[in-house]
């Protein structure tokens, strides 16, 4: 039986200065994805059998089972090459086994993409009451009606398994920042001993396995954590426990220093992150795949990001502004609409603001990574990096 | 020069039961619409200088200048032949004069179709808090910062003019329900006077003009109305201030009295109707434009209209529903989710909930007067209407 992920490392620089690092991902395709290719409506960029990722890559954040206020044909129509859904959300609504029972989560979406699910691991910790915590798991309150659930290692595997993703995410345990030293370590054991026990739940062929690294801001612990996981039979890894409040320069450090230790021929994923310069620093570090709800939410909140920078489109400035958001922009938004008609939408608190909003931000995130990706391959990722930098910050 | 409406009456059915009629409404395009076209952008069913509208027909209501959560091409997507535009809402956010500046309404909301723009009469008398009326016009107060403001028939027109929207309609009162005969009286009396004053005030060559009969539910006063307006040179006329909380019994009766008697040759709307039942009732009465926001605000609150009875998407049978909303709907949310997918973007209040349901609900409504169209050209209206009605009355 083939494997569910492949990875094949097109470029890697290897300056002082940049271990960014061009690959393409294979994912096996997921059954209801093969239905789809039959029908003749296969995934873009997808082979008969596979789904190609080419990274860097952005993962827009599909957290109930639906970016907020998109459709699958707008994430198409931004080029989105995979999402991601929360175990732990849709765990409690709609029920994992439901969604099971009408296929699976891309099915239930109407995604005919790859998506990637958390473990649950870190919403448990931050969303929810929580009531217990030990080796064996997490008794924790829902954040919806305080009902008492408990999660571990292996349920979180179950669930994921239940929901068909097509990548699957060890259960973790995320300290928050600041947190003492042993805090650090003993989440960090734990994390591995959860990642071991859940690499025993047998997933659905097509379902690839990150392992995760804690060690929060520690870089000896980040190394310990390396060390113990990186030889287990995980298709990728990932960096869990940062943007949670630590000082962004502080991660940026850290991942400067551990990202390179990470197992090199595979996928490298940094969890949370971040903003425009964080993604930039990180892919600069060697990581590969990002997701972050900061593009999606800021764009509720009426906050743009653009090629010349960051625009509040609520300002006054804008309300007789028939130019586009961004001229450089070749999102639905910025080709159909003004910064005039987009500042009366978020004034008036209409629904279609957060909407066209949304595709310009993620539009913006998922272009900057094709950007980095094309500089990469070219060999002159820092000159990129400083001209972007140059218009990005110059308002 | 050429007058901005022409109507053209295709077939009228006039036996005892239904009097329903089926035409075609040429509206003169406005200057961006030509300049679409010129771009070969040209709107659905449009020839290179005008829309054609084929009646009956239903327009979707977009307030502040958007359908409440869709996109202009979500509109053409479903058929849509005109929206309309709120007077009030636009003068107060973003104001004409901005509009005006950056081009019109259609203009501004990239809208390529024709937009009607109620007169704002019905907004100051049912949302604001009104100061002052009398012959001259009304003082009232904002309802988002209570500051002060007057209309008159002269404004109205003004502003209609700013807007650019291809049919205006005349500033009318519109008395609630119940009212005394005295004020019933009065207001008529007045909206006639205010329709004569608007008249004087020129509109731009492509604004065509409706003028609006009141009288609330009492026939003789609806008549001397349409007496006193009919012969003034409007290319159309609406029945304004029903379904404002009168019994729908109520306003079919008056709606069949009194549509009969509206100008045969020219373009008759019914304002603010209504439930399926009362298109289907109205349209029998010789009506031939409607507008409601029932159908987009029923669908954020989860009410589905279905050719097999009503839905409330919310209810727990719908939870492992793989089937369609409607399984004889052709729209974007029924070729693409399920009615469990549907429940549960509505039960975990995501925005793509309303989205998807204001898609469905504004299609069911303008597939309904598809169907009603078909029936009259083909002489078979009460026919339909029977099938229609024992079908959606069935569950």
């Amino acid at each position: 039986m083939s494997k569910p992920l492949r990875f094949e490392l097109q470029k890697s620089l290897n300056t002082d200065t940049t271990k960014a690092r061009a690959a393409k991902i294979y994912l096996k395709k997921h059954p209801y994805a093969l239905e789809l290719t039959q029908k003749g409506q296969s995934f873009p960029n997808s082979t008969p059998t596979e789904f190609v990722i080419e990274t860097p890559t952005f993962m827009p954040v599909g957290t109930q089972g639906t970016v907020k206020g998109l459709t699958p044909n707008d994430l198409v129509a931004m080029n989105a090459q995979i999402i991601l859904g929360n175990t732990y959300h849709l765990y409690l609504r709609p029920g994992h086994q439901r969604v099971e029972r009408l296929g699976d989560l891309q099915k239930f979406m109407n995604w005919g993409g790859p998506i990637l699910t958390d473990s649950g691991g870190f919403q448990v910790f931050s969303l929810s009451a929580m009531n217990k915590i030990n080796d064996e798991g997490v008794t924790f309150q829902s954040h919806i009606d305080g009902s008492k659930h408990h999660f571990n290692a292996e349920l979180s595997m179950q669930i994921q398994r239940a929901l068909g993703s097509n990548i699957v995410m060890a259960f973790d345990q995320c300290p928050p920042f600041p947190a003492t030293e042993k805090f650090i370590r003993d989440s960090m054991k734990r994390t591995v001993e959860w990642a071991k026990r859940g690499l025993k739940v047998e997933l659905k062929p097509h379902q690839a396995r990150f392992g995760i690294f804690q060690g929060s801001l520690n870089v000896e612990l980040r190394k310990e954590s390396i060390a113990q996981l990186s030889e287990l039979p995980f298709d990728g890894f990932a960096l869990g426990g940062f943007a949670i409040g630590e000082p962004m320069e502080m991660m940026h450090q850290v991942v400067r220093h551990v990202a390179p230790l990470m197992p090199e021929n595979k996928p490298r994923y940094l969890m949370g992150v971040g903003r425009p310069e964080d993604l930039i620093e990180s892919v600069r570090a060697g990581i590969d795949i990002f997701d972050c709800v900061m593009p999606s939410r800021n764009a509720r909140n009426g906050q743009l990001f653009t090629s010349v920078g960051r625009i509040n489109i609520k300002n006054a400035r804008y309300a007789d502004d028939e130019g586009p958001l961004d001229p450089s922009c070749e999102c639905e938004t910025c080709k159909n609409y003004s910064r005039a008609y987009l500042r009366h939408l978020f004034v008036a608190g209409e629904y279609l603001s957060g909407r066209l909003n949304t595709i310009h931000n993620l539009h913006f995130y998922i272009n900057l990574m094709k950007q980095m990706r094309k500089a990469i391959l070219e060999d002159r990722f820092d000159a990129w990096a400083k001209d972007f930098y140059s218009q990005f910050n110059a308002s």
